[in-house]
């Protein structure tokens, strides 16, 4: 599934692009860093994703004649052409020439912090950032639904939302973002053959409905699949169902197969499930495993198990998919700093909003995560790589200057990763990964407390920027408000 | 952007269909709809929508080489390969023969009635279902929300939620569908470029962040793009952003040039609309609009509106985009009938469920839309296209077999139209277009009452089923639950 990154973008972005070519500013060099706000779904953690296919972008980003016929193509709203030819013909030779950090996939992250940096001309800083925000927003949130839910599930949870998806990519993404999260597999074949993840499942509704009667479906599909027969029993009535499948699972039994397990997908599924295991128990049926399904996500999941249900695994659709309860992460890709020609240092650059959590942070910014002794986070610090970090190693929350935390003398480790230099991908693909990052987010989750895993109301994990970081971009306040 | 349909499915799909080979139901023929239960947004309508990319479906489904390489490199669970070579071989050289029946993109829909109607081989219309789903949930969804946010605008929406919407081709379909349900333009490029919709844009906050100061951030705009100048004001004070706008905006007038407008994308977006065009108007630019934006939807705007702000044009993103406050339409792909080999008539196929929204409905159906004489339209029939209408035209609710409406009398059209023929598609280019479907879609908002467009609490117009038909599955019921 080829991506067209070039044209994957906001049109200002490109009309800022021939502005900056023709005020002079493309030489000027900026620093972008992409971050998030706010926990999604009120959590206490998310799972960053979507690097690879940030990658992907850096590695097929050029504009084709196609491309540059169609922006030549459109009328300026006020008469005339948008573009001019000179503009157009630069962008048919134009190659990107950034410099891109980002914490690797799968790493445990959280509001206010860089996920990714990116330094380079203006210009190749802003083509990229719709695209980059496209990648790293949706992907992130899902990956951190699906922890969510795995966290919930103690189970392996297998994601079935492609029907239900927003687009192929949407579909395709989410599903490579919940084998990230935790997630066993998926039912999306197309993410499985992109992103070598692992695919299930068995059969539908309709498969019942196509036989004249269930227990004929049933012995069909296990004379079809004796290595993988899951039996869906809620077509026409969930008992009977558990009953034709006890007996088609008996008659596996008998030819040396296994009944693997029994599918519920509507109805009262905790109800259903203690029932069933009744059922299939007295059958002499233990090794056949209940798998629920039917608009779960963690909270269903974590209610169903409250009320005692074996459940073998889940299969989580729509609300996973789609991370149904906030279906945007609402990253944001700021300016931070920027270098004309002839400047040696970077220059601060800072947007001024009425709310403090809106404020953007200055500098050219790396995250360091500091460890308790026992191996267990203890605070990240977001500092400028180009300053000294005071000895204190103090860290100020960015909306809240009266929490703050001392984190000298414990260690630490920096999380921003080289991806791509001078516009040529850097990122090992062992890092491109889905089932690494998958394992790496397992690693990281280990990591956090109890508290901060919670469902409801976790406990927040400190995150601040450095006490020199924080003063400096008080001062920049002041003066700009023109305070002092 | 090539998106590969055959694999974007649930893996069910494909065992269901070596099933259906080896069980000998492959040469059974079956028809699927494709429908939705609940109004999307609790609103009044839906706008049909993701048509044409099933088209494009039809018209590239082949299983690759690379394809079949991949399926045989799935493992059953139980051990073993999942898939027998007998059946891969088939995929080989798999061909599509399905007709399709769809509503036309931009059609006002209802839940209960069927969008898509799909007739073939059983084993063909199951590879098509995931596919189809996720092209035509999330399109429909789109559209519908873009009708919404359109109705309570009533001025020029421009659509710009690509970069939270849900992966790059969720982007890229949410733009086309937002134009479908009535935007004026996106900022998507690529969606522009793909389905030639009208893009839109200006600049961002980092335009004037890059520059020393504001002043010289909006005139070198200007210098830029005299055709196209829109200044955003609220970088630093929006205030402040105001005053140099109309600075720029006299300059621009001296050199014969136009300020379009100015746009305000944070703070109290009434109060700061009515603020601006109080100074506009002062300064003598009463030709030069205010375009709002921030998170807006169609509550939000309704609100601005109310208050009486004069606002030249909106631009909205993620929740338009996402459809953020239901991400998903939850349509369903059911089998309502089945022809084995032999058998000359269609055979009635019914799911049963607990709930009545989710019991489905048998037969070969199609849509009878019913007109009052002035135009409006009077009630929509579900009907079998195998079997005889009543003469008394009356349809029955199919959750409530209280609520019924006699038509008779009253002109009609039908609304499936040939979307594929053997598997071919018969879609007329006409119909693919998006600029049509929004003149279509916009012809049929004028047919609903002005009650059934209330963006809050609106009036539910008229659906059901024949009733014939409606006898036929409660008869259905009654003998599958073995009552008589």
């Amino acid at each position: 599934m080829k991506i067209d990154y070039e044209l994957l973008t906001d049109l200002y972005q490109l009309t800022m692009a021939q502005g900056y070519w023709e005020s002079g500013q493309n030489t000027t060099q900026a620093c972008f860093h992409m971050y998030f706000r706010d926990y999604p779904f009120k959590g206490g953690f998310a799972i960053a994703c979507g690097m690879a296919q940030l990658a992907d972008l850096i590695d097929s980003f050029t504009f084709t004649d196609e491309d540059v016929a169609y922006l030549a193509s459109l009328d300026a709203p006020g008469g005339g052409k948008l573009f001019n030819p000179a503009f157009l013909e630069r962008l048919r030779s134009f190659r990107l020439n950034v410099n891109i950090d980002a914490v690797v996939e799968g790493t445990v992250v959280f509001p206010h912090e860089p996920l990714v940096r990116v330094t380079g001309p203006i210009v190749d800083c802003q083509l990229i950032e719709t695209a980059l925000l496209n990648c790293v927003n949706f992907q992130t949130l899902v990956a951190t639904k699906a922890a969510r839910v795995c966290l919930a599930a103690q189970a392996p949870v297998a994601e079935f939302g492609l029907r239900r998806a927003q687009g192929a990519a949407g579909g395709v993404w989410a599903s490579r973002a919940a084998v990230v999260g935790g997630c066993a597999s998926t039912s999306n074949v197309l993410a499985g053959q992109l992103f070598d993840v692992p695919v299930s499942g068995t059969h539908a509704h309709s498969w019942v409905m196509s036989f004249p009667d269930e227990l004929t479906a049933f012995r069909a599909y296990a004379q079809a699949f004796p290595r993988n027969c899951v039996l869906l029993v809620d077509t026409y009535d969930v008992e009977q169902g558990i009953d034709h499948a006890i007996t088609v699972g008996l008659e596996m039994r008998e030819r040396g197969e296994r009944l693997a397990g029994i599918r519920i997908d509507s109805g009262d599924l905790a109800w259903l499930a203690k029932m069933a295991r009744g059922k299939l128990d007295a059958a002499g049926l233990q090794d056949c495993s209940i798998v629920l399904s039917n608009d779960l996500d963690e909270y269903t999941i974590q209610s169903i198990r409250d009320e005692g249900a074996q459940v073998g695994s889940w299969g989580v659709g729509t609300k996973l998919a789609c991370a149904y309860d906030q279906p945007t992460l609402g990253g944001v890709y700021k300016l931070s700093a920027t270098k004309a020609p002839g400047q040696s240092a970077w220059e601060d650059r800072l947007k001024i909003s009425e709310s403090a959590a809106k404020l953007t942070t200055p500098g050219v910014l790396d995250i360091r995560r500091y460890y308790y002794s026992d191996g267990r986070i203890a605070g990240d610090m977001v500092y400028d790589v180009y300053s000294e970090v005071d000895e204190r190693e103090v860290i100020v929350d960015p909306c809240d200057d009266l929490r703050m935390k001392k984190l000298a003398g414990k260690s630490f480790e920096t999380l921003l990763q080289p991806l791509a230099r001078d516009g040529v991908t850097v990122l090992k693909p062992s890092l491109r990964s889905a089932r690494a990052a998958q394992a790496r987010a397992q690693a990281g989750l280990a990591t956090l407390d109890e508290s901060q895993k919670r469902i409801l109301n976790p406990h927040t994990y400190p995150v601040g920027l450095e006490y020199g970081l924080f003063e400096r971009r008080r001062d920049l306040v002041v003066r700009l408000k023109g305070i002092a």
